[in-house]
Order: structure tokens, then C-alpha cells, then sequence
């Protein structure tokens, strides 16, 4: 499907006029990062990036766009003309989606003349802050319920319809099972799910008549929903008299709680569906969950077998925003790429320069114990001991010299426009972050106050930063 | 353009499957309205109607989705045929775009058969919810800001690509004067602007030489980003270079600070730029703003012209959903529209019964004083007290003698499924907007602590939502 190259702010269309009318277009090396992690956690899960492939490969100014930006009255004839055959013709490199990565290492490379460096940001930054964003959410909701079944159902409070879409692939990614929204399954092949609504309750005579018409239809899924009128009371009970029924059939059912206490009203629930020797009976809960309620239900042993999380599952919550940056690194002068900084004066807002490679220092078993930033054509040979120096305090650093081996992160997924290899299947990516979140050491992984994982600069990398720094501020 | 029908929770589907097969199809009405003021704010505007109306007009089932549908082997053949007929036949009632709302009053009322109900509520709900949590915080940022003038550039952080251009579409209707998302200008017509970025910056050999380059281009919008070096040394004295230069010209331009602490860099700015005979010089600022921040800037008189707005502006923040929601309010039984009532353990969450009206009381000024929900038919006649009850509380009222007039808020939107007349324009609905939180009055725009307002049930409604509420718990 075509993408509007219009999906852009409009200072990356004047600055790329401006290139083109001073003959100013180098070749550049952007880098995608973020500064902090989401949700006060120790890790986040990268997504986003078949979705970002696939708008860049098929990024175009229709005709429509062209007259557009005729109109406004601030683009040369010249320069729509050559919109008119843009294509995205760079390099990207990247680390594989369900990477587990960290603030301040580069998740992404851009390699491309500086005009289509340009015109890329907004989407790129879009498309991979807002999935990876979710992805990560969805993994902490997923560690928090011990590896639960997650079943996400956010498309009524989702912001926008794309915000449900691309949410709904993050949150598979990130651990969820399945989701209610048809046309995630359609579009993703995420498997659907659901339960019934208050509204088919109240469409019937009686709780119990809307309880039997639905088991008569979708006896292989029958969730009742059981807090319409009173959990404890009509509710339960004619969930038990339905239950029993599907149990002759030798049907499995189960009951959905969507208000009150959940700790409570589980455990009261289960003791209730035992007694009517239904034990096999799922217990499914809603109700604004996120990872902090279901890890305090699960310290607190609430009998829960499935977990129906929405708003703040799509949303993030109160954390609505990765902060992903895309910085100038490199920039081609005299035929030569060579490094560039932005000093701030805010010691964490400074860049690190030149065209980097992040390297992960793994334990024997698989365990990521640093990350290293260094230039690339650096050689890392393993066994070596490493030095890690800190991105800010030019004193501080550590020396490794007990791990197991050190692995590449980056590489190269889109070659001259066009997607590099085949991409994983979703499933893939769902099961390969659930491989790095368990090599992940607990520490990283803990909900509340994790621990803070190491991003260092290589000597070479180190040296250039501030040799670079004190240029600048001399 | 065509809505895929599968925007929708599946529960939706296999309920609408469960009403055919038992041949359970009444007209019902169903009420959408909030709960809570997002932002701890003292009002909220109501938006996304007209995304709503287009959405529902077009709404079908594709072969494609016909397709998928078929292939979860959950829906008979009789179904999927009945589906890919289908059309959205209902009529809609709603207030207008760019009304100020407040909790638990209906803003759209859907009268069609169950099946159709069931199958619009996820997309409904998502295109309100987000559409009025946006317009709510634009208004806000645009209160705090005293009227002056937003620029919306959230694109790089918002949740997805609709997330972004539906976001800067409520953004307008709140008052945000231009965005920097370049297709929402060629959609929805809304100005586009923008300044430059520190890869500008960084694209030149010296800071002199890229804010030059950028004045001989576009001499006419000059917004300099002075803050890559230094903002009070180097940054500030280039631009006062190319600003005289401009002046010569008889051109205006301005400077953007994007770091640093907005009061103290603001007034430093403005004195050395009215030093430098540049009065007319604009000072536009970003840096992660909302309204919080703003107003203290305006309390502290930060010398600040114009307001770049992005991540807070089209997420919401820390506040990222409405908790909008869609109630069964009334069901036909022999041929008559009867009401329904969802007792909740939580009186807060017991609906109000009933096909309903509501009344804004207005003072001679034409400033809201309450609203009073009403059973449809209830004449409202002006000049008459009227007393106003507490929804929760049945002792609890007041009674209102001192009003110029009562207005009923909400009207038919849409007839069988169509359009029912021409829709205001984008800009119309701004203004519209604007002259409503004009009337508001101040206690309630206040952005910190705000009053109340009331909204309170008739006499007839109260009497028959306890009546309603004693027969359910008897």
C-alpha cells in the first residue's frame, strides 16, 4: 500500500528545499534512540520495524500530494519535480524487532543522502516510538502475570484507528495471546477473541435465558460475564447451572468478572465453581488493569487464569510517549564520512558521534551483561578483556573481562530502498522476545524499581566523544 | 472512502450472531457519554463527530472481511450473508462539534436495532474517546496560553498515523492555530508550519552560514532555532545578524528556544533583541510543554509569542484515554420503546434510563448555569423553575428560578444511516469552540482546581431511574 510521503512535519519539506536549492546534500548517518525507559522499567522491547520497512519501501508523493504543497505557495517548481520521483533509496540498519534494548544505544541506522534523511523522520520516529512503546507495556503486563494469558482488547479507548491497529501488533509482540479487535486479526493474523457485553445480558429476559442462549451457540466458548446484576449472588449462580449443563456435553466454560474487587471476588469464585465441581472452569478478569494491579493479584495468589487488559495496554498509560530521538552521527565531507556532535549543555543530551555499532557482552548462559558502543570497524575479539567507559563521566569505567561472547546488534535490513531479506513471521518475533526477556537477568525485568543496565562507549568511541566535546566548548 | 466493518471488538460480532440466530433483534437506543473529567479539568469539548458520521456511512464488510470471517469457523453461512449487505440504518442524535460536555450526559444517542448497536459501539467509542481527550487538552493549552497562538507538532510522538492526523485534526477544533503535519494540512485544510531543525543546523560549516542559507529562502517565515550551540552566546547573536539583515528587507522573523529554562532564556532574548532594534522580533518556544507549564510561564510573564506543542498535545500526557462508554438506555418490548437501567454495585456506574434529552440552562449572558437530563417529551417551558436532581443521591436537589433560557443540546445528526445535513466546516467548529469556552464561565476554565458543574436528572427521570433502581434490588 502506498504511503503519503506527506506523513512528514513540515520543516522536513522547507530544510529538504533548502538542501536541494544550496546544492547542500550529503551523504549522512542518522541514528534512531531513546533517552529514557518507559514506565519507570528496567528494559524496553523494540517493534515497529516491518511496519516502518514497508512505509519507506512504498513511501510516494501522489499527484494529489504535489498539488498540495503547489498551493501553499513556499515549494519551486523545480523542487515538486523532483518530489514527484522520490523514492527512500538509503540503507537502514537495525536491530531485529523483540530485541530487548536500552536508552541511549542506536536501535537504528540511517544511511542516505541528507534530503531523504529528512523526509523520514516523522514517520520513522512515529511509527517505531509508538510500537515499541506498547511492546514494551505488553511485555511487563505479560512478566507481571508470570506469563499469563493475556488477551488485549483496547480498540474503544485507542487513540485513533491506527493507534488500535499498531498497537494490537505491539501487544502481540510484547506477550498478548490474543485481541478483540477484528481487523488486527485480519490485517495480522493475531488470534481472535472475546467474551460478552453487559448490553447481551440486559437484551434477554433473565441473566440466566442470556446465559443459556449463548452457551447454546459458542458452547466451545462460553465466558459468561457474571457481574451484570451481583457477582456473588445471580451471577455465579446461573454461570454454575450453564457450567454443568456444558460440562455434560463435556464442554469447558468459564466466567468473567469486570468490576469490584478482583482478589476478593476470585478467590470467593473459584471456591464457589469447586463446590459445584467445576474446577477445570477459567476465571477471566477486567477492569483498567495494568502490570502493577496484576503483579500485586498474583504476590496475592488471586485464582486468575485469564487477564482481559485494554486502555492502558494501548495507550501506555500515563507514560503515553517513547522519547525516541533520530540525531545527525555522520556527515560526508570531502568523500569521507566523517563524525558529527550536538553539544548540549545538558551533559545527557549530547550526542555520540560517528557511525556506531552496539556490541552485547553475553554470560555463558546467553545472559546480556553491557552494551558497548563502538565505531564501526572496530573488531571486538572475543576473550579480550573490554574496557566500558561512561557516555558523560569522562573518569568512569569498568573493565569486563569474564563473559562468554560479544554480539553485533545492528544490521544492515534495507539496502538501497528495498527490504534486505525475508522478515519474520509475527509469531517469531512474539516468541523470540519471550527467549530475551528469559535470558534477561530478573533484576532488569523486576516490575518496580529494576535495576539500571549498563550502555558504555568503547576507548576509540570515548576518546572521539569528548576530544569532540572540548573542541566545541573551547 | 470505505470503513472496514471488522473496526470492531469480536464480542460484538459473536453477540450480533447470537441476536440473529435466537431472533432477538429489537430497536434499541443506546447512550454514549464519560465519567470523568480527563486533566482533572472543569469541562471537556466534545469532537470527532463528523470522523464518526463519514465512518459510519461508509461502513461495510468486504469479500475480504467476509473472508476472514469465515475462516475463524465461529459465524454459519446465514450470517455472513446477512452481513454483506450490511449497512449502518440507524438514526443518530448528538450535540454539535465543539460543545462543552460534562460527565454522564449523553453526547450521542443511537437509535437502530440491537445488531447494528452492537456492531458500531468499539469504533464509535474509539473516534469520540480520542477525538474529545485531544480537543479537551488543545482548549486547555490554548486557555493557559490566554488565547495565544498554538502550533501542534506531535507527529514524531504520536500513537500511530491516524493517532497523529485525527489528533491534529481535535488539536484544531481546540484551538491549536497550525500543525506540522503536512498531511493533515492537505486533509482537513488546516495551516501548516514549521521552523527548522539542529540537523539545519548541523548541515552547514558554521551557525551564521545555516540561519543565512535559511533567511535567503524563505524570508518571509524566518523562525530561527537559536539553542544548538548556545542560545544566550552565539545562537542569539547570529540571529540578530540575519534578523537586521531581514529588517532591511522589511521582513519580520523570529527565534525558536527548544532547551533550557523558557522564563529566564525568554526575557534574556527579548532584551537583547529589542536591543538590537528588533521589537517586532517573534520568540516561539517547545520543550515538552502543557498547560501546567504554560500557565505558569503566562503567571511569570515569559515574553513568549508563539507555543510549539507536541508530545503532551496529541497523547494527552499522563491522561491518555476518556473513559467514554455506550449504554443500553431503552429496548422495544411490544412495539414500545421501554427503558433499561444497569444497576451497578457502584452508583456512580448506574446508567440513567430511558431515550433522554438534555437542557443547558443558560443566564442572560448566555453562560451555562446546568444541565438537566430529561425523558424525551418532556416539555421544557422557559420561565418556569425547574428543580434539578442529584443523580446519585435521591434527597439531594436544588431548584433553579433565575435563568433566561434552556436549550436542548442534542439533535439528529444522522437519518437511516445517512448524512442528515451538511456538516459545519473545520474552522466554523474552531470558532464555534472558542466562543463556547468564552461563555463558560471562569471557575470552570480554570486550569487548576476548577468548580463543578451540575448536571442533575428531571423529576420524571429521577423518579423513574429509583423506581427503576428499587425494582432491581428489591
Amino acid at each position: 500500500m502506498q504511503i503519503s510521503a506527506l506523513t512528514t512535519d513540515l520543516y522536513e519539506l522547507t530544510m529538504m528545499q533548502g538542501y536541494y536549492l544550496k546544492g547542500c546534500n550529503p551523504q549522512v548517518v542518522f541514528d534512531m534512540f531513546f533517552r529514557r525507559q518507559p514506565f519507570n522499567g528496567g528494559y524496553t522491547v523494540f517493534a515497529g520495524l516491518e511496519t516502518l520497512l514497508n512505509s519507506l519501501q512504498n513511501l510516494r508523493f501522489s499527484q494529489g500530494d504535489l498539488d498540495y504543497l503547489q498551493s501553499l505557495s513556499l515549494f519551486r517548481k523545480e523542487f515538486l519535480d523532483y518530489l514527484k520521483d522520490f523514492r527512500f533509496r538509503g540503507n537502514l540498519y537495525s536491530v531485529p524487532e523483540g530485541t530487548i534494548v536500552f536508552p541511549n544505544e542506536p536501535l537504528i541506522r540511517v544511511h542516505c543522502d541528507l534530503m531523504e534523511a529528512q523526509l523520514i523522520e516523522s514517520l520513522l520516529l512515529n511509527i517505531i516510538n509508538f510500537q515499541t512503546l506498547i511492546a514494551t507495556k505488553a511485555s511487563r503486563i505479560y512478566l507481571a502475570s508470570l506469563g499469563g494469558y493475556i488477551m488485549e482488547f483496547g480498540l474503544r479507548r485507542a487513540q485513533g484507528l491506527d493507534g488500535a491497529l499498531s498497537a494490537t501488533r505491539a501487544a502481540f509482540i510484547g506477550g498478548a495471546a490474543a485481541t478483540s479487535n477484528t481487523l488486527a486479526g485480519k490485517v495480522y493474523g493475531i488470534p481472535v477473541k472475546g467474551t460478552m457485553a453487559h448490553s447481551w445480558i440486559m437484551a434477554f429476559n433473565s441473566e440466566l435465558e442470556a446465559f443459556k442462549k449463548y452457551a447454546e451457540i459458542y458452547p466451545d466458548s462460553s465466558i459468561l460475564l457474571i457481574d451484570t446484576y451481583d457477582s456473588l449472588g445471580s451471577g455465579i449462580e446461573n454461570a454454575i447451572i450453564v457450567g454443568q449443563e456444558l460440562k455434560k456435553q463435556g464442554k469447558r466454560f468459564g466466567v468473567r468478572i469486570d468490576s469490584g474487587d478482583l482478589q476478593y471476588l476470585s478467590v470467593k469464585i473459584r471456591e464457589k465453581l469447586n463446590k459445584a465441581g467445576l474446577e477445570d472452569a477459567l476465571i477471566s478478569v477486567s477492569n483498567d488493569l495494568n502490570e502493577e494491579i496484576i503483579h500485586q493479584l498474583i504476590i496475592d495468589k488471586a485464582p486468575i487464569d485469564v487477564w482481559g487488559v485494554g486502555t492502558q495496554l494501548v495507550t501506555g498509560g500515563n507514560d503515553s510517549s517513547l522519547t525516541g530521538v533520530y540525531k545527525l552521527a555522520a556527515k560526508e565531507q570531502k568523500n569521507k564520512l566523517l563524525p558529527t556532535i550536538k553539544v548540549s549543555n545538558n551533559p545527557e543530551k549530547t550526542t555520540n558521534p560517528g557511525v556506531k555499532q552496539v556490541y552485547r557482552f553475553l554470560d555463558s548462559n546467553g545472559s546480556p551483561m553491557g552494551d558497548l558502543l563502538t565505531l564501526e570497524g572496530e573488531k571486538i575479539k572475543p576473550g579480550r578483556p573490554y574496557t566500558f567507559y561512561h557516555p558523560m563521566f569522562e573518569y568512569k569505567h569498568f573493565t569486563l573481562y569474564d563473559y562468554h561472547s560479544a554480539e553485533p546488534m545492528l544490521s544492515l535490513k534495507m539496502k538501497e530502498g528495498e527490504i534486505a531479506q525475508p522478515l519474520p513471521e509475527l509469531t517469531d518475533i512474539q516468541a523470540y522476545t519471550k527467549i530475551n526477556l528469559e535470558k534477561l537477568d530478573y533484576t532488569f525485568r523486576r516490575i518496580i524499581n529494576p535495576h539500571i543496565y549498563k550502555v558504555s562507549l568503547s576507548q576509540e568511541l570515548k576518546t572521539l566523544k569528548f576530544r569532540m566535546i572540548h573542541e566545541h566548548t573551547q
